[in-house]
């Protein structure tokens, strides 16, 4: 048997000196997904030299997880990907706190059907959550009694710390750019005492194997820098505040695609997403009747539309904001282009790999790391393991 | 019997004095929507003084009816609108030259179905079709024997001098601004040594009845002007041209949404709409694996995923450009903010009417014009007609 590896090195910032080394892989984003393949393939090729890459002061530091609400749940998820979304459960839970919670989740419906329930019924044990919706309106609820919420940040964070414990080396406020043929060039970046973000020092760090996880921007990134196009695409989205009750146990609620995630007391607004945003758009505040929100126009505009089923929607307790830096929001990647596109990866070139979360990360995000991990330790000499 | 109503006066220049006077309709916008409601008014109810208003120096000088290709098919159109399809299709005809061509319309499948046939046979004819396509990846085609392409342009442009030869008066030239009241801010344009447009004066007119025929910017002029705020929304659809023989019977071919419409002996592709293009959004050409074209992203990664079935995408043939400008586009109008929204009109306040073609124009439109003017005859003393 041999030893368990000393935990990996951490440059936390640019006064600790940094200086290429050789490595077996190297992974580019330090969010749920590439945290997730980095300890993944600590556990599954030991032997491998990990290096990991993050623009932020910590892992998980900018970008979308650090908002987002965090829904785990069967609901709309086909059949054959239930083995992988039970998967992602167990290993999100085992990895530490990313503050989970078990609570139903609730499909609301103005038809009925198969499965479906009274809402009132559905409901019984959640007044508060009944007194959010118009029973006439919505009178049918499915419910996924299995669902969770949790912390995709705090996931990101944890699966980063096990793997440096597992010996990854971690490498923050680095910006690092894809070269071609397994180079990346480090930028590792500081803040200047008019807090302005500057590059500190570059280098070139090489590696057979290259892991580029750095969500919405990836797709870019690798057209930009190895000419490789992709059919994957981007939207921003936008999750507005809704000073409504809730608690521990209060039910996630979802109605034509509007997702209402109990957080902090309150809820978290996850707006349907319909189609990707186009090349060029930059995201605006939109403006109602003539007055300027925060809320992009589209978002508004579904909101709208759900008053009278949902008529907290059309209260004060909605946040709308007055322009776009009141309301959190990311972009996110949609594999495949669409909106229903599931967590992927795939090689880009002889040296680099693809690896995009999206808007079923939450549900199947760890398995598909864990695929690409088991993929990536049959060639760096580790074990593969059985999904 | 009355006699005929002369002919209404034109405007073409602000050297010809015009004063408001008193209408009882007003008609923004002479593309082939507003120039239809007019002929259909002087029509239906003769006595109804109408002035008829477009920003351009024609009627259908700006905007996107003169570069639409205009495709008439019953291909897709639940059988509920074939006969306001027919209405449309009889109504062109009558109108005047507007280069009406009764073409097949072939619709190209992958996979058998009810009413198809295989693809060498339905354009056995037409062996320039055929060699645009590859039979083995489109073996399949569902033809719709009625179809016709013809110019939308020159529909609005013979649909106006009608309207006027039957007494509407036509304001060329000029901006116009709703203000609510049935009152609206007129600005005469006209253009100076140095080639700018300016506003050589301007004119309040108020009539009993508006009709917003503007298009695409209707919605917004709607909501910023009034306060009325509508589901509607636009896109912007640019026609790359495509450099492959056609002849006056070649059919209009479509696979996955893409349109190719025989125009000028070669082809004009009309790409698929998949969803609104966000408030703020400014079109903007692509790049490709870093080369720039005219051709916005979206657009060209769905041709990209059609250069198998129609390899003739593929080619020199297919005119990318370089900047946007190099490639005809115009923003569409999406009635009920979808790409399958059906022309439409609707009342925005005690006066004001909108009237919106979209995607569905060039087959219905002349129809819901039609509907529009019967609806307004009854309150303006004229006739009603069955439709």
């Amino acid at each position: 048997m041999t030893p368990p590896a000393p935990p990996g090195r951490v440059w936390a910032h640019v006064g600790q000196p940094f200086e290429p080394a050789a490595y077996d892989v190297l992974v580019i984003g330090a969010g749920r997904m590439g945290s997730a393949a980095a300890l993944f393939l600590r556990q599954l090729a030991p032997e491998a030299r990990l290096l990991l890459i993050e623009e932020g002061g910590l892992p998980n530091e900018d970008g979308a997880t650090i908002l987002a609400p965090g829904v785990w749940t069967l609901a709309g998820l086909p059949e054959a990907h239930h083995a992988a979304a039970h998967w992602t459960r167990e290993a999100a839970q085992t990895l530490g706190d990313v503050s989970w919670q078990a609570r139903p989740h609730v499909t609301l419906h103005p038809t009925p059907g198969l499965g479906r329930l009274p809402v009132e019924e559905a409901l019984r044990e959640h007044p508060q959550s009944l007194a959010l919706l118009d029973p006439a309106a919505l009178p049918w609820a499915e419910v996924d009694p299995q669902a969770a919420t949790y912390r995709p940040g705090s996931l990101a964070l944890r699966t980063a710390q096990q793997a440096v414990a597992l010996g990854a080396d971690l490498l923050l406020n680095t910006r690092a750019a894809l070269c071609g043929g397994g180079e990346v060039q480090l930028e590792r970046l500081t803040v200047t005492n008019t807090h302005q973000i500057v590059t500190h020092e570059t280098h070139r760090q090489g590696a057979p194997t290259v892991i580029l996880a750095t969500g919405a921007d990836a797709p870019h990134h690798a057209e930009h820098a190895l000419g490789v196009h992709t059919r994957h695409a981007r939207a921003y989205r936008q999750m507005p505040h809704l000073a409504a009750p809730s608690n521990d146990t209060s039910p996630v609620l979802r109605a034509a695609g509007l997702t209402l995630r109990p957080q902090h007391g309150a809820y978290t607004l996850i707006p349907p997403l319909h189609w990707r945003d186009p090349h060029g758009y930059q995201p605006a505040g939109g403006q109602l009747t003539g007055v300027p929100t925060g809320l992009r126009r589209e978002t508004l505009e579904d909101l709208v539309a759900q008053m009278d089923e949902l008529p907290v929607l059309a209260s004060e307790a909605l946040h709308m904001g007055r322009s776009l830096s009141d309301v959190p929001g990311a972009w996110l990647a949609l594999p495949g282009g669409t909106p229903a596109g599931r967590p992927t990866f795939e090689p880009l070139d002889d040296h680099t790999w693809l690896l995009l979360g999206g808007p079923q990360a939450d549900t199947l995000g760890l398995h598909t790391a864990y695929k690409l991990a088991s993929t990536l330790a049959q060639t760096l000499g580790g074990q593969t393991a059985a999904l």
